[in-house]
């Protein structure tokens, strides 16, 4: 297992850069822009071109793995080691002209995440982090920051697909914008949860979002020192279907779980 | 007066470029943040680096104009003529190491803006706008996109310092946030006001928003074909110290305007 970690990361490391940068060079030009789905998400060439770079070395470097892919979808195989591979996160600011994206992969091993790469090309930030080794931002250790004052929480809030009216999803998401510093809303879940691991936001609550891009970020923060817990106040293990999360410092997870508590039932 | 204006874009063309370059030479060092009044908002060495190259170069050009800065304040010339400096736009986005930041130049002729320019130094790209000679990206002229199915806006919303818990304001916010396919708030909003004018946004909604930040993009808007609009229906002239205004394609401005009645009258 350890040596299919290293194995993964360095591949991983390797090929999320070449996308990154591929979905960078479409950036601005005439694109050829689909809208997927009921949610007006859109899909573009550069997720296309960036995918299949991705999970061509991915299937040749890891025949015997299962790849679950944004567009591509899932390549069949059965197996304990599955890949999720966000090519374009953020697809929707890439097409606007809002330079707010990134290439995501994420492993996993019998549904625990132990891997997971983030690459904002527009910043050339490589993020990496895997099980029990911290995580890294172009190399350098990062970690959540403590902030003295919770009234000046920045928080980002992600959620999924088709939750945009949700009476409960509206409500708790009212609540946060008129309770913290300031409310972000990326539109790019794996760079808000880059930014968290980082220490440059201070909190992450999720809602209803499962994805290919959701393992990558929360193996990021979890390494970088982030308590990642479920609205009953369950600590992340593996995936388990209920996609409701805040993630923060240690410290602060009474607070942003009371926040969200009080945003659900108000 | 015509004579006036020629020159004034010339040298604010050139000195946006020089400032906004600086503030992106700082972008993710280590900065030393002061936090600037009630509002949680920030200020960084970035802004008064690149105020202080816009601030000197005016001061040299333009001896008897009026300048009003973001960070310096007002240089206490009396004139017709009055320069809006916003150094740094986004300097929240700036210190959180996010690049979404502009720095912004309005000129102002008897309250007319006259001239707008905005430069986005991640993109490089030069905004410029000249009452009555249209708007211009990097040199092309761009202007406002119509949409076919206005159930799908991107909608920008902008808000003034003070107004995140006012109770008309968050109800309007509120509103938007569940009847457009996305609302986006960037907290720079000179980019927003951008990205309308070069139709990559469908419309802006400006809740109680006056200063520095704002006629460089309005100007931007109207000059690329757009229409802006208090809430009352007027269209925007002159300065008027009503900062309620709608921005969107001519043939949107009834579907705008009812989307915002609806969301303060619910």
């Amino acid at each position: 297992m350890e040596q299919t970690i290293q194995k993964a990361k360095a591949v991983a490391s390797k090929i999320i850069v070449e996308a990154g940068k591929i979905a960078k060079e479409q950036f601005g030009k005439v694109l050829s822009i689909e809208e997927k789905g009921d949610h007006g998400d859109v899909v573009t060439e550069a997720d296309y071109l960036a995918e299949k770079v991705i999970i061509n070395e991915l299937n040749r470097a890891f025949p015997d793995h299962q790849i679950q892919s944004e567009e591509a979808g899932n390549n069949g195989v059965e197996s304990d080691w599955v890949w999720h591979v966000d090519p374009l996160d953020g697809t929707n600011n890439f097409a606007m002209g809002l330079p707010v994206f990134a290439s995501s992969i994420a492993l996993l091993y019998k549904d625990q995440p132990v891997l997971g790469v983030i690459y904002d090309p527009f910043l050339d930030r490589l993020f990496v982090s895997s099980l029990n080794e911290g995580s890294f931002c172009n190399g350098q250790s990062i970690e959540l920051k403590k902030r003295d004052n919770v009234k000046r929480f920045t928080i980002g809030w992600i959620q999924g697909h088709g939750v945009q009216n949700e009476e409960q999803a509206v409500k708790l998401r009212q609540h946060i914008d008129v309770n913290c510093k300031r409310m972000i809303r990326l539109w790019a879940p794996t760079l808000a949860w880059a930014m968290l691991a980082k220490g440059d936001i201070d909190a992450i609550i999720l809602y209803n979002s499962e994805g290919e891009d959701l393992y990558s970020g929360l193996l990021m923060v979890k390494e970088a020192g982030g308590a990642v817990l479920d609205f009953s106040g369950e600590e992340f293990q593996t995936v388990s279907g209920t996609p409701y999360f805040i993630a923060c410092h240690p410290e602060h997870k009474d607070y942003v779980m009371e926040l969200v508590h009080k945003g659900l039932n108000e």
